[in-house]
C-alpha cells in the first residue's frame, strides 16, 4: 500500500495512492483512517512530505564505501563506526518531492546529495529485540540528506551543514512493503546515474538500529529513521536536478537553486 | 502571563496560571486561544511539558565556567566555542515537572544535571537581526539537560548520553516576561543549593543564537531553544531529587530513580 500526504483545495491530509489516483481518507495511517470515497488525480494535487516526524533520527555513516571514500577525500584514516549510534536531523530542513533545495548564498561549491532509505515508525516501541524490531515500522520512503561539506567539517555541530532550510527532501510516498534484499538505490544528477548501490548492504541494519535504540529510547508513531548512504556525490550546482530512486519506493526528485546573496 | 499545559478528566490542553488557579482556554498560546470560563485548582490537575517542540534546539556549551570545569575534570584543554552553533535534543526524552528521571540499569554513576533557561518560540522567523531576534520568543521555561557522562565521552553521538527516555525534564510553565539581567539559576540536590549562577552570563545570548540560526533556519511556533548551563553537577543517585529554579520562572523538580537491571 502507498500512503501519500497531499494538499488540495487548501486542505492537507492523507490518501492511498493507486496508480495515478489518490483515494482520500479521513485520519492518517498512524492513528487510524477511513476512506471518504473522494478521489483525486495525483497530477492535480500538491504532494507534501509524507510525515512530519515527531523525532527525526538519522544513522549518518552506515555504508562502508561512503566512510572510506569520504576519509580518502579528506586525507584521513577511515573511522568505521563500531556500534549503531543514531544521530538526529531537524524538521525545518524537510521539503517534499519536486520542491526546490535552496543553496544558501554563502555556501561553498561543496554541496552533496546523500540518497537514503527511510523507515517510518507506525507503533510505539521500547525494548524490541532484533527479531521483532521491524514490527514497529509501518513503511518506507526516500530521503536526500543534502550536506554542505565545508561547514560540516568546520562547525561544532551539523546545524547549517545538514539542517539548513530545504536541505532534507523526503518522499514521494510511504510504501508499506519493501523487498530490501532486492532493492537498489540509484541517484541521478540531471538524468545520469552517478551513484548506485545495494540499498540493503548497510553496516548496521534497520533492525539492528531499532533494537539498539529502543533499549534507551521509546519510538513513537511518525518518527523517521534515515539509514545512511553509500558512495560519494559530485558537487551539485544551481540548476541541477537530483533524483533518488529506490526499487519499489519510487523516485524523489528535487531541483537545486542557489539563493541570491 | 504564565501558560501551563495540563491534563484533567482525560483531556490535555492549555490554561493560564494565576496563583494556584488555572483558567482553562480553548486553543493554545501559539495558534490562538479563548478563555472557556472553566477553572481548575493547580493541585488537582497533572502538569504536562509546557510544549511538545516541533524542533528541540540546545546550545550545549554556553557558559565559560562549565566549559573550563568540564575540561579540567577530563584533563583536557578547555575548548570554548568561538561561534554560536546550535545543537539538538530529542522529544522522546521530555518529561514534565515532578515526573521521574529513570537512570538506565546499565548507566554508570556519572549522572549529572544541567539547569538551563529555555526560550519558547511563538512566531515563525527567518533572517532576524540581533536587535529584533527576541521578537519571535513567546516566553521562557526551565530545562534540565540530564547527561550520562561516560556515554557522552564514549559514543559518536549524544543519542543515549543525553536523549535516553526521561533525560529531558522541562517546565513547570511558560512565563511570557523575564528580567534576564536579574535572573539567577539555582540548582538544588535534595534541597541543598549545589550550583548557582547568573542566568544571563552566557557566552552567546539568546538573541545572538536566534540571529545566527535564522540566517539558515526557519524557526516555527513551538520550537524550543535550551540555552546551556554553568558550573558542574555532582553525581545524582537513585532517590535524589533535583530542583532547578530560575528567578521568575518557578522551580522544575524531578526525582531520580535507577531502573532495575
Amino acid at each position: 500500500m502507498r500512503w501519500v500526504r497531499y494538499t488540495t483545495a487548501g486542505r492537507t491530509g492523507y490518501g492511498i495512492l493507486e496508480g495515478e489516483t489518490i483515494r482520500a481518507v479521513e485520519g492518517d495511517p498512524f492513528a487510524g483512517w477511513n476512506a471518504t470515497g473522494a478521489q483525486h488525480a495525483l497530477a492535480a494535487v500538491k504532494l507534501e512530505i509524507p510525515v512530519v516526524p515527531r523525532t527525526f533520527y538519522c544513522a549518518g555513516l552506515n555504508y562502508v564505501e561512503h566512510v572510506i571514500e569520504g576519509a580518502k577525500k579528506r586525507g584521513e584514516t577511515p573511522n568505521i563506526p563500531a556500534r549503531p549510534e543514531i544521530g538526529y536531523r531537524a524538521n525545518n530542513g524537510l521539503i517534499a518531492h519536486n520542491e526546490t533545495v535552496i543553496i544558501p548564498a554563502d555556501a561553498t561549491e561543496k554541496i552533496h546529495y546523500e540518497g537514503e532509505l527511510v523507515a517510518v515508525i507506525g507503533k510505539q516501541a521500547k525494548n524490541l529485540n532484533q527479531s521483532e524490531a521491524l514490527s514497529c515500522v509501518m513503511g518506507w520512503t526516500i530521503g536526500n540528506d543534502v550536506s554542505e561539506r565545508t561547514w560540516q567539517r568546520a562547525d561544532r555541530t551539523f546545524w547549517r551543514s545538514k539542517n539548513s532550510d530545504t536541505f532534507k527532501p523526503m518522499g514521494p510516498y510511504i510504501q508499506t512493503e519493501l523487498d530490501l534484499e532486492q532493492a537498489q538505490t540509484n541517484v541521478r544528477l540531471n538524468g545520469e546515474v552517478r551513484t548506485s548501490f545495494a540499498t540493503g548492504h548497510m553496516l548496521f541494519s534497520c533492525a539492528t538500529f531499532i533494537a539498539a535504540m529502543t533499549k534507551y529510547i521509546t519510538l513513537y508513531p511518525g518518527d523517521v529513521i534515515w539509514l545512511g548512504t553509500d558512495g560519494q556525490s559530485p558537487d551539485v550546482k544551481s540548476g541541477d536536478v537530483v533524483e533518488v530512486e529506490i526499487t519499489g519506493l519510487g523516485t524523489l526528485s528535487n531541483p537545486f537553486k542557489r539563493a541570491e546573496g
